[in-house]
């Protein structure tokens, strides 16, 4: 890599202060006048068909504008009634059944958020319940009640074609790998090790839960502020479901308090976007923190794991994974899909069998979370790799590093390895918590253990980012780009790569945050990939804008622009420095004006080598990947089986980092968020009702939860196609920790625990 | 020309329903929470020292939450309280003296208006009067007051580098042309023809005052909303006023309701600003009518002509002009030079010499009027051509035809002309009004008379207009420009250019409107120059947009993108229309997802060969021509010498027209505004004081002084250069119309007026 002056440098977060000064725009601090406000009817039932909704007495409450049913928005002239990322299987007001307890059935908008609440108890619905399936197991036989008779497939992804529904089936999504002979690998091994491992719901809780704010403006165009980590999908969702042209809607994201993947793709959007239109009038939704419990969650996961082992050595492994992605198949079968190939881990084992399905059931829909899937396999293949290490004596960090990919080597798709830090990773972690060193002792009576786990994910490919950077005379900057940033730093680290590839200070660079009117498509702010992609785009407008600058001041000192420089605000020739001139200097000798601004865009797209459908193989099933692994230590109350980290050493191979500081907080940012995913997080449901939906039943790791000490490790192998040589962070600090806490109690305790969360 | 589908078709307005509906945004129509409102108290002498200011009461009136003078501008750390275009002549504030009649000296920002306005009351200002210099040409003697000691030159502009102001004197710029050798054809001359023609100051009037709203938003970064038709170089004055980058400073403009020259540059902006970072809260200034007259005037003119006559040939011409600018220079030394060349005329005089003055006197500041300068110096050539052409027995149409200036020959400058359809413009003047048909005769003993004048100017070089086109999968398009419109039909223009290009209806077509984060650099709205610059600008973005396109297309076709044709959202084979995609399919092939963006951009940018200071000449003194003629009929009441106008004939050489209807009623509007200049537009002043600066008293033309006939005529000479051959034709229309009226009344009743208005 290049000598850098800002890439690679821990910088300040731009919005810092503006942060933790509590001036930075929400979605909920936007006012507008006459602005409305929703409260929504949600379902009592998991499962129960609609027989009569009676609205005219709310409708005539006072403050009260407008109520909405689903046959309302089914009615309304060249409106498609549903919507959804995968399938167009989810109505923006139940239509003739509930599908979920808090399937939304009536909204309200209302003066104010009080009399859209009580007009809510004017509307009574009568319901008749019907058998409900509520087990992801359960829901595969062919007896049981089918969630979705009909589903549609959505169309705004030529890479999810693929993923059409079953028949009348809860699967509505199977995705399968093969290679090798799985069935010869069992009938010749000498010992096969089978394990079920689940993991369950749980929510992302971000602090600010979801909001959207819609009105139609002067021209007649859709305006949308919308706390969503995806503005240019939401965008192309209303379009379709309005029927509009894309360019008479305008999606805006100011910043978001945490996203996690809760907020990718549209969510409250139609709703309000629907409400807007009919009142005219600015429409407000925020959802309560238990609407948030009820509207998205995370996968629970039954992974059932068989692997072979002959003559010591691991032969084959079988993987079946179900995902229960609730009422709504959301973005769950790509979840199934882009994890699914991942599911038999980074290793290099002659033979794998993975079948992987998405299942519907009568609960909360179930979509993208921090890790996209990966984090629930982890834990189960992580977990037997020390089952089976134990069972054949070999000590786990050798084990994993006898089997884990090298450079090169063929994932089990087919897909060689490329920048791939596995190894190093494992070793990090080993090093960090001094595996090597004698057993930890007993504390007070409390047996402690260590543990470790290894895993990687894939990025999202195909995938797009197009950015566009306006270099003004003064040097200034400002980059248009739809990443959101929801506090993972993205404005930073893209300040941070505009400014060293256009040679300012970092902090000359201002980030126009998205807005679809003006800036350029991007897939999602998700799955670790913006620094990747976004990253990438923003370096290469900002290589244009420079060559533009170069340009100007090459024919104007006489030199090739090969030879020229910037830094620090100065174009200078290589080698003789004192042979320069400012950025306004060049400005005015390109065009004799200041105030002036040149342009540059451009857009990053990744693409793969499209499987086989027969075998999930592929020369190129990722644009790249994110190693990481996690040591844990731990102390267990013999008595209460209570587990406490005492140490938890968080490593990912993160590529170059663009600001290591950062890179570093996001690693303990994922170990922290799962540790409570670890050691206590669940939505607890009976009868498809979620026994836990507010803050004060459901757990978060809290300050009082963190380990004594908590470490990230960066490895950095860079990627040769990234900005800089980065790849991603997001979501690597969180990968590996379930397992590797696990690993950590049976070296403690010598039990061995195969459902999250470790409760005691 | 192509065969075009959008360019070149009467289109209705894109903005016309939102705008006749009343639905369209001004800056007046913003409201936002704790807004501030503006009231200024203004000097009552045209020239006097400020001996002291007492703020006291005023601040602690109730609702004031600013009082704020010169003195406290000049004191802030790091503010500049002097702006201007040319020079930096303009306190923010008066700062020790005022300069005219109605110059700010002190500001309130109060919690509503009439606060604002109450509060003014309080704030006693002793004032030292001290000589004042009123009229232009005592201005230029030396034992005049001098209004200014000093002036600094604006830094913003190279091409006004050249402009500096001139020692302690009144005559702040002079530009100069000498061509040939005057003195030789003035001493060999027959006849001498020796006038002088006056124009009276006079105002824009626009519907929408000068109104601004300034406020720092939760990123410390200065927001403006204003009415301006220059938000990039209102960006560049403020970041030069507060010493902030420009990045810093986001300057947006909702649709204008008329500028007409009166909005361009600062004007209420650095104050309003200055208030927003004072009190921390959204502050707004809305002009009233009266302070309108007080802040921007069009210049008044004396114009001394002399022209050298030999065998019956025009020999010389010697052109003396003095241009009032009132108290600050504003732009009126680049009117000064760049109208200045045009003195003599479009036509062929072997000996020119031009001198023209802009000069300081103790009145309300001059600045850019519809025409920038040049329907002054028509009203004056034009009336002496005919003064000419009747001493000399010719025919006034068959005397301009022999002088007037064919394809390719020099300019006064020595500029070779391009693209020059004077000649068919004078001769579809002369066709329309039917010049050769019998003399009008008189009615109801009221004489009837014709009249023709020609004329050209040039447009604003250089000059640089940037924009981004952004294409959503599905076709339609967003065009990022800074462009403003205020009413002349810039939005619709650009949309048909965006349009055709990327072959997609017009209705497709979305424009953003200027908002210095995201719409590239554009010089400024005016002087025609947006079709042609702006045009050329958003056709090669879009033109990059359909270049990507037909790569995609091509390659998914198998045919080279030189062989495809778009047209109507469709691409196809040329010759062979059933081998096409649509562009979603196209979009689809290129990224594998709807809802994704191509993105363009582009730069126009015009250069001219810098003049030679001493003689004015230069081989390229513009980049293009608006030749005009206007052909008027009239009939003068013998009583009252009151002059109407029976018919009013204008042609001007549009180029390409984008669009031939909105062209027309461009022509129509021009020539309707200069009649109201013509008949009895006139700024009154006494002792400084305008005595008729309310629209009481001040008239512009109504209704009911419209012509019964007013024709339109487009010459079409296109422009090889513009986009599809456009040039513009903003000002066109009201160029000739003064001189055209005056040639018909003296027709009419053998009387020569040399001074406007032609008042009864």
């Amino acid at each position: 890599m290049r000598d850098t002056a800002v890439v690679g440098k821990s910088v300040n977060r731009a919005d810092a202060s503006q942060k933790v000064t509590g001036q930075v725009l929400h979605v909920g601090n936007i006012e507008m006048p006459g602005m409305l406000h929703v409260a929504v009817l949600r379902s009592p039932h998991p499962h129960a068909r609609i027989i009569r909704i009676e609205k005219s007495r709310a409708e005539s409450r006072e403050g009260v504008v407008a109520v909405l049913t689903g046959s309302d928005v089914a009615a309304m002239p060249g409106v498609d009634p549903y919507f959804g990322p995968a399938f167009r299987d989810q109505p923006i007001l139940a239509i003739d059944r509930v599908l979920h307890v808090g399937d939304p059935v009536v909204a309200v908008a209302a003066e104010n958020l009080r009399s859209a609440q009580d007009a809510l108890e004017l509307v009574p619905v009568d319901y008749e319940p019907l058998p409900a399936v509520l087990d992801v197991l359960e829901a595969t036989r062919p007896e049981s009640p089918v969630v979705h008779e009909e589903i549609r497939p959505a169309l705004s992804f030529a890479d999810l074609a693929h993923l059409r529904p079953a028949g009348k089936s809860n699967v509505c999504y199977h995705y399968k790998l093969r290679k090798g002979d799985v069935e010869k690998a069992f009938s010749e091994a000498d010992r096969i090790f089978e394990d079920t491992f689940t993991s369950p719901p749980s929510q992302h809780v971000p602090m600010e839960p979801h909001v959207t704010l819609a009105f139609v403006d002067e021209n007649e165009r859709l305006n949308v502020w919308s706390a969503t980590q995806s503005p240019s999908f939401v965008r192309t969702e209303l379009a379709n479901i309005l029927g509009l042209p894309l360019n008479r809607i305008r999606v805006r994201v100011p910043y978001l308090g945490g996203g996690y993947g809760a907020k990718v793709y549209a969510k409250l959007e139609p709703l309000v976007a629907i409400l807007a239109l009919i009142t005219r009038r600015p429409v407000r939704y925020s959802l309560s923190r238990e609407e948030e419990f009820q509207t998205i969650t995370k996968h629970g996961v039954v992974f059932k794991l068989k692997t072979a082992v002959k003559d010591g050595l691991i032969t084959g492994r079988e993987c079946r994974v179900y995902w229960d992605t609730g009422a709504y198949a959301e973005i769950g079968p790509r979840i199934v899909h882009k994890s699914g190939y991942t599911s038999a881990g980074p290793y290099r084992i002659p033979n794998v069998s993975i079948d992987s399905y998405c299942i519907y059931t009568n609960k909360p829909p179930a979509g993208a979370f921090r890790g996209f899937g990966v984090p629930q396999l982890i834990w189960a293949y992580e977990s037997q790799m020390d089952i089976i290490a134990r069972a054949l004596g070999v000590d786990p960090v050798e084990f994993r590093m006898r089997y884990a990919l090298d450079e090169g080597e063929p994932f089990a798709t087919g897909t060689p390895v490329q920048a791939f830090g596995l190894r190093a990773c494992i070793r990090e972690a080993a090093n960090a918590i001094g595996w090597s060193e004698p057993k930890p002792k007993t504390t007070a009576g409390k047996p402690r253990g260590k543990g470790i786990a290894a895993g990687v994910k894939a990025v999202l490919t195909p995938s797009i980012s197009g950015a566009i950077v306006i270099m003004s005379a003064d040097g200034s900057v400002n980059v248009l780009s739809s990443t959101v940033e929801m506090g993972q730093g993205s404005e930073t680290a893209m300040a941070q790569i505009a400014a060293e590839e256009l040679g300012v200070g970092f902090d000359k660079v201002h980030i126009v945050q998205p807005d679809t009117d003006v800036t350029p498509y991007d897939t999602i702010t998700a799955g670790s990939r913006s620094t990747y992609h976004m990253g990438n785009a923003v370096r290469m407008a900002a290589a244009k804008v420079r060559k533009e600058l170069f340009a100007a001041v090459a024919s104007k000192l006489e030199v090739s622009p090969d030879d020229l420089v910037a830094r620090d605000g100065r174009i200078f020739v290589r080698g003789s420095e004192e042979r320069r001139m400012t950025i306004p200097q060049a400005f005015l000798a390109k065009f004799g004006s200041l105030g002036t601004t040149i342009t540059g865009q451009a857009v990053c797209q990744t693409s793969t080598i499209p499987m086989d459908p027969d075998t999930g193989l592929s020369e190129k099933c990722t644009e790249y990947w994110f190693p990481s692994a996690t040591a844990a230590e731990v102390e267990v109350d013999p008595e209460t089986g209570k587990v406490h980290v005492l140490g938890l050493y968080s490593v990912g191979d993160t590529g170059t980092a663009i600001n290591p500081k950062h890179c570093e907080q996001q690693l303990v940012g994922g170990a922290i968020a799962h540790l409570g995913q670890t050691l206590f997080e669940f939505l607890s449901l009976e009868d498809g009702q979620i026994l836990n939906g507010t803050l004060l039943d459901y757990k978060i790791a809290s300050i009082l939860d963190l380990p004594d000490t908590i470490k990230p490790v960066l490895v950095q192998v860079p990627h040769e196609s990234g900005p800089f040589g980065a790849k991603g962070v997001g979501e690597t600090g969180g990968l590996t920790v379930s397992a590797a806490i696990a690993n950590a109690v049976e070296d403690a305790v010598g039990v061995r625990i195969k459902e999250l969360p470790l409760t005691p």
